[in-house]
């Protein structure tokens, strides 16, 4: 699309990971792509799979990364538990969010935020499965699809990527910008069902998807959350 | 996520191309991702270049995508308006229709699966901004966000896609794998403004959404389309 006398890009820079979840990325970034060039950083530059099998490739280390970013976002996976043990992606957050205008992410992401103690102080929300991690590590959750607390902006599962998006760009660019954006993607939802939250799912439904995330929960989040708030505890 | 019992895994088969949409195929694809394997299918296996800058790779050739899919799937994008011209994709598609079990688009995905015929006959949605080329194409367009006639499943602009892919498994995995992954993925969407349809934009942000545009319409977009229809008119 053409934009007459554009201002400057933003420079947005998103972490990326074995197995994140691509939609958490593709949501947001789909939304900033045109007033942005964006950089998806990781500790290597090998290709990284993602949840659906496609594959994303990093274009900045943690070492290569500008550090003059307007927007760093972090994405939620089930790849996230391992980042919580990786001591150089934990540094790299805590590094790049000292310094970025916005410090953001969505789903799972949060939590590795939560870990990397760049919510410290923030209220922020996270995916409806993963409040208690959120706590486990020290910061106040709010169920809420989008929070916005200073320059933190968190959302929930996956899609509110997309609700966050639109936020976050009416922030940097204005309302006008965000709206012909919302609007050239045509986000008028009309979901076919009505079960989007655990309030409107009901109890029965709400079991049934806890049950798709109980094992991987159980075996690989909980223990790597206990172990980063152990980590984190002589710092607090 | 774990799944007791999986029923054979669906195929699903996206057409890639360069300056497709990134969240047009990201958005039905995860959606689709925990029952499906995906092929990403491309003339050739070169790294296609979307719409974000992130890069895809195709992982079929027309010759080489498997002929018994599940669901086949026409991505939107500004890249669109090449495939129009592409013969040998024109042939896939056709090809690849008459056997799928589901023949699906949204944005100017439908565009393209117009000029490969495989609307002729149906009705069809398309992105607000393009239904005067789908009947340039002698196909009739219906101004919903998600429109079924018969196996043909076509969605409005970019975020359609979400609500058409819940749609379409919910046809394939019955309604409760449908609704448990909504529910996963969070989708109670809380746009932060409502403006995702002219409709609801009102005159004054179309007319301001539709001038991003509107250069790359009169100098691809319609060009192209009018080739198509004109090479369509000996078979109508």
């Amino acid at each position: 699309m053409s934009d007459n006398n554009p201002p400057a890009k933003l420079k947005v820079a998103m972490l990326v990971y074995p197995r994140l979840t691509l939609l958490d990325l593709a949501g947001p970034q789909s939304l900033w792509a045109m007033q942005a060039e964006t950089y998806l950083v990781w500790q290597d530059l090998n290709p990284v799979i993602t949840d659906t099998d496609l594959v994303l490739q990093p274009t900045h280390t943690f070492e290569t990364c500008p550090s003059d970013i307007d927007i760093l976002c972090v994405p939620g996976g089930f790849g996230a538990w391992d980042v919580l043990g990786n001591q150089k992606a934990m540094e790299f957050l805590a590094r790049a969010a000292a310094d970025a205008r916005y410090v953001t992410g969505i789903c799972f992401g949060t939590i590795i935020m939560a870990a990397a103690g760049i919510l410290d102080g923030y209220k922020a929300a996270t995916h409806w499965a993963t409040y208690p991690m959120l706590e486990m590590l020290g910061v106040e959750g709010v169920r809420e699809r989008v929070v916005i607390d200073r320059n933190r902006i968190t959302g929930g599962g996956v899609t509110a990527g997309i609700d966050f998006g639109l936020s976050v760009l009416s922030e940097l660019r204005g309302e006008t910008v965000a709206k012909a954006t919302q609007l050239l993607i045509e986000y008028d939802p009309k979901p076919p069902f009505d079960v989007g939250s655990p309030d409107r799912a009901g109890e029965e439904l709400t079991q049934i998807a806890a049950s798709l995330v109980q094992a991987d929960f159980e075996n690989n989040a909980m223990p790597a959350v206990q172990a980063a708030a152990e980590r984190r505890k002589p710092l607090s």
